[in-house]
């Protein structure tokens, strides 16, 4: 099959990335001109907050601060996590354009990460997506483990399909398949494609690979040939899993676009400034990048 | 194309590895400990040593002592680095039953590494193949800068097939294909073997990816798809290019024996074990695997 001629990179460094810090808090500031730079750089869509109780991930408490604070460039999609009801009303009030909703494809990490069965997280998607949609606010949907889980090891391709299916059928415009352990493969990643577009049409699917073993590259490039067309990145690698062993998470966008570029594929983002992004956040983290293409080609301003 | 059933791992960590540690040499006794464990994991190709000038590279001046002393296990071929006849033939008296010779396909960066062009090069491989011949000794060659190299930027893949051909004609039995600087991506990998297969059969080609950029993964991934059956590695990543900028140099054999297991591909290769001798070796170096399956998975003996 022919690889797509553009990819649209969802950029997560912003929310996925920074709610795992560990540590203090990144300063609202610093969040803000992170989505500024990253738009600037090239970047449309961007994940910008989470509006989930601050009991759970104190980091993202300063939601609305972020959403209602950044300089919007035309253009460009700031999104946020709202994982219920009342998140997706916070995002509303603080002018939110663009969220998403994030379920599972294995039944015991449904239950230990949001504490009900995947029919259960379904049901509850349900009145939220209806909210949305009344709102005029387009729903990202996302499915985890889609490649393996931590506690039941090999996850079925159907299931991912199913799941992916009724986010699709309940209104999600997208679906993001997340390999949140990034225990993937070529060849799993491209079966698991397989059966997933026979319920949602390609073009409302995006892989969201986790670099952990090292595969994330290699998973993208078998499913760029399945024909896939968007794909989640966080500049240098910022974030992940906190279930999953290993010090990496998400694949870094320095990466993607090199590979991107590599391939042929137009992203319209600008790699070098997003290299030097990348710098400046983990520079502000106190450590180095974690992307090889930013530490092959290193930094050029700050 | 079906990727390959089996593929045959060459490592790299003794010789490539070693070669370009920094600091003070490593232990003839730890250099030949790592080739035991190596072997004992079902590595059953080890490039073992080089004999060249200890002026050139000091870390390789006891390649006489790990030749001679190691314990040598049946079934597995421990080869040497030769770059001249006087290195040949003190291989051939350490009892060497396998050797290996140097070029490169972009003429600046043979100037710059062996002072002569790609022709010199090969008309000095000449005699030495002879001697070999004579020896009922092998010859594998191995082709640097394949996929860019850091003085001339893009190499040509007819190019890259020009120079395999020449060594294969002149008696090499397999033509290692080095991103030597680790540039590469997948499609530029792919079309540099469909040249060079047009010149040297599929089966006698190997491929010898960097990680420098992180797209060694999905260049091999790549190349596998074209029928690639050979693959350099490096336990832990050991080693590199003192030419590439960044860190890292070598895939490491652990990433590679994960994708491959993953790709239901057979190697007779026991992952854990090279995992547990990356960290050993690595703990001698004073440092961590440069494996990302070795972090995620961790060690499990010492």
């Amino acid at each position: 099959m022919a690889l797509p001629t553009s990819v649209k990179l969802f950029e997560m460094a912003p929310r996925d990335g920074l709610q795992n810090e560990p540590g203090d808090m990144v300063p609202t500031a610093t969040k803000m001109a992170l989505i500024e730079r990253l738009a600037k750089a090239g970047l449309a869509h961007i994940e910008a907050a989470s509006f989930v109780s601050p009991k759970w991930v104190p980091q993202m408490g300063d939601a609305t601060e972020v959403m209602t604070g950044i300089d919007r460039r035309p253009g460009v999609v700031y999104s946020a996590l709202t994982p219920n009801l009342k998140g997706l009303e916070n995002a509303l009030s603080a002018g939110v354009e663009e969220v998403a909703v994030f379920g599972a494809a294995s039944e015991t990490f449904s239950q230990k990460n949001i504490n009900c069965s995947i029919a259960e997280s379904l049901a509850r998607f349900a009145p939220l997506l209806e909210r949305a949609n009344d709102a005029g606010v387009r729903v990202r949907g996302y499915v985890s483990c889609v490649l393996g889980c931590p506690y039941e090891g090999e996850i079925a391709p159907h299931k991912v399909a199913e799941v992916a299916k009724a986010l699709y059928e309940m209104g999600c415009y997208e679906i993001s398949l997340g390999d949140t352990i990034g225990v993937g493969t070529p060849l799993a990643a491209k079966r698991m494609i397989e059966a997933t577009r026979q319920q949602v049409p390609i073009e409302c699917l995006a892989a969201h690979f986790h670099d952990t073993y090292g595969m994330a590259l290699a998973n993208l490039y078998a499913v760029l040939e399945e024909g896939v067309s968007v794909i989640d990145a966080s500049t240098a690698g910022l974030g992940g899993c906190p279930y999953a062993k290993g010090a990496s998470g998400n694949v870094a966008t320095e990466d993607v676009l090199y590979l991107l570029a590599g391939l042929g594929i137009d992203t319209g983002v600008d790699l070098q400034a997003v290299i030097d992004t990348g710098y400046w956040i983990t520079g502000e983290l106190g450590r180095q990048p974690g992307s090889r293409v930013a530490l092959a080609k290193g930094r050029v301003s700050a």
